[in-house]
């Protein structure tokens, strides 16, 4: 059961332009495929972040399984803290508001991806899945969110025929996307991705969803791209509509100040990433609800005690996402499927993607949640093919680093992406 | 796989004239044997407390697991934390000093007790040991220390006959209780159980232990029995002996504000012992390692947990123990070979226990640590004749909670069993 081989494919794949607080998604979103073999020739899968420093530090990682199993995830986990080097981190939102792209988290990003394929490889060899593998289910299927965003209606650079969901800049246009997404998925309640639009914008859409869907709980993440003065001044609109409010204003000490201005509950994936931040928010009490990710949060199993220390401290655990396809959905769906309190239902921008390496097409919702596989593993398996596909896009395309900053400036060349910026 | 009965057998077992700062081991210790028994007549084993209010919460958790597997984990935990009352706690250093008889801590207690069980069975049905299930061992065998206890030569009731151990009253008695001990098993650390005797002669035994044991970290345990005052002063002839100081005096205040006059770090398993407590340490920053204990904080999976907090709040970790028989020991054993940051030898009261209740005869030390074993689940299984005796024994022995202050009434009826005495 020795671990004979650790493969990592870079991908990328179409993705639609949404628009965000640093700018707009580039056509091509990145991921790396991450594949563990063991002696017997059986393969445990992962999916990550494909970013440069990403892939480096993972080429840094393939050497360091040497004469372990599978079973050896606390030997793996000593072995990357030791030799996988996390510093650095950046500043600005472009880099805040994708907390996979810091650097500071390399050894947690790292032992995420290999602990997510040994997890599915233990599962394979036992005859369980990974959910089992984490003390089994408390729920049969994980409710995910309908996660709008404003968009165009196609990339500037216009590499492929434009998406189906059309232009989303106005109020109305945000609803037709809601109907058309809970339509397909059941989606039970609504994220709207928000610090595009002036605050007085995205505060009407909120308005319109709520009147387009009486009863679904509403959240609006503006990305940390509004002040601490037009965050509170918005919460006054807000905080009867929101189920939580997400990271409106940056910083800790700014959603502390926040916090005592408005009703709604504070979330965040941008104030709370790391343990030296939640320890942080512990004395501040800065945010009520943590969005986790497995993928930075340095995988399944610490995923699992993150949930257990949100309780110790009176936090309500929610989850993040990037764009991501189906491999790491059914690493969300296992360990949200066995923490009693994530009782939100969790982000993904799994509804944007169109392309998957997965076999047997893409994961399936059905009343807006993932039903939580019974099968061992992970439950998914890579379609070579696909994958093969997907390897060729990353080399042709041409992006390494996401930006998306560089990329709103090809749509306006004045665009400062200063934060914050209302 | 289905649980089909879950069977608690109280058990009391021969138990030394231990002295601590409560008064006196009696003849008897309490503890329970768990059997959780499946369809296919397979029966993971667990050890806990055998108190009456234990009992009476264990007897209500019986019906708890109808229709859960053993890899019900999670859904075991939600079932008892409902159903289990926790309430109360009670106060003094009689019940302080045993956080295993709190009953504020009977959900936690519980799921550990079904927990081991639940685990033993899982790894006996997969064919992987405890520590497999737990991510793996990052060592192969688990150190514990030379547990050193102030006794009389005999029982006062002189219910069967004397120990081999004779009396430990003077620092020389002490020492050749160490080296007696350490010739047996080859513990390479020493504790000396405090707050029995005054505090100089205390620390006139801790220099004796130093000038025996040149090269042994040592460690005293006054059981919170010190004042502040008291504990200060001998902070200072303390400081450069010990290892740490564990549990001087008492409460989190008179922690922290010894904490600002010692040099030694300061140890606890009594005013860190709640996930509430825990919390309120991480602001008063009373204690620097925390002591942990499965059997009351909620299983080997919550300890794992406990212990990434622990590192996310700069404390070190070590193991507290009561008296326990070879299953607890080697569901410690399988706990701590799976812990990076558990860098302290584990407590233990095994080499004050003559009897047992496993099959092969007692758990062996090998130079002072136990061997984790690789056999499935926990490696031990019960003899049922000797399970019969334990049982039995307790039918007789007519102690139904522990009660040390009683028991050293019988020696002295002055005895008055304040806190903190000295």
């Amino acid at each position: 059961m020795l671990i004979r081989q650790v493969r990592v494919t870079p991908i990328a794949f179409r993705d639609p332009p949404l628009l965000n607080a640093s700018g707009i998604h580039e056509p091509w979103a990145l991921r790396s495929i991450i594949e563990i073999e063991i002696a017997d020739g059986r393969v445990g899968i992962a999916e990550t972040y494909g970013d440069q420093p990403m892939l480096k530090v993972l080429e840094q990682a393939k050497t360091l399984l040497a004469d372990l199993t599978p079973f050896d995830l606390n030997s793996m986990e000593v072995r990357v803290r030791k030799n996988i080097v996390s510093t650095g981190g950046g500043a600005g939102v472009q880099i805040e508001l994708a907390p996979g792209s810091h650097t500071n988290k390399n050894a947690d990003k790292v032992i995420s991806a290999l602990e997510v394929a040994m997890l599915d490889l233990q599962g394979q060899i036992l005859g369980l899945s990974v959910c089992d593998l984490l003390g089994g289910t408390v729920r049969d299927a994980v409710p995910y969110s309908a996660y709008l965003f404003y968009k165009y209606a196609k990339h500037v650079d216009n590499p492929y025929p434009a998406d189906a969901w059309g232009e989303a800049l106005t109020p109305d246009q945000i609803v037709r996307q809601a109907q058309t997404m809970i339509a397909q998925y059941g989606f039970k309640s609504i994220k709207l991705k928000g610090g595009v639009m002036e605050p007085v914008q995205e505060i009407a859409a909120i308005k319109a969803l709520r009147e387009a869907f009486p009863t679904l709980p509403l959240r609006l993440d503006p990305n940390a791209n509004w002040s601490l003065e037009t965050s509170i001044a918005a919460a006054k609109e807000l905080d009867d509509l929101l189920e939580y409010y997400e990271d409106p204003t940056p910083g800790q000490i700014g959603m502390a100040e926040l916090a005592r201005h408005c009703d709604a509950p504070l979330a965040t994936n941008m104030v709370v990433t790391t343990m030296e931040e939640f320890k942080r928010n512990a004395s501040t009490h800065a945010v009520e609800i943590l969005l986790s990710d497995h993928h930075y949060w340095g995988g399944l199993r610490a995923t699992v005690s993150l949930a257990r220390m949100c309780e110790v401290f009176g936090m309500g655990m929610s989850m993040h996402s990037n764009s991501h396809l189906g491999i790491s959905l059914m690493a969300m769906t296992h360990v949200a499927a066995v923490i009693p309190g994530l009782t939100y239902a969790c982000d993904t921008h799994y509804p944007w993607q169109e392309e998957d390496v997965i076999k047997g097409g893409r994961v399936r919702f059905v009343d807006g949640s993932v039903p939580v596989p019974t099968t061992p593993g992970l439950g998914v398996e890579i379609d070579q093919v696909k994958l093969a596909v997907l390897h060729q896009q990353y080399l042709e395309c041409g992006i390494r680093n996401r930006d998306d900053l560089g990329q709103m400036r090809k749509y306006d060349p004045d665009f400062k992406g200063a934060s914050p910026r209302f």
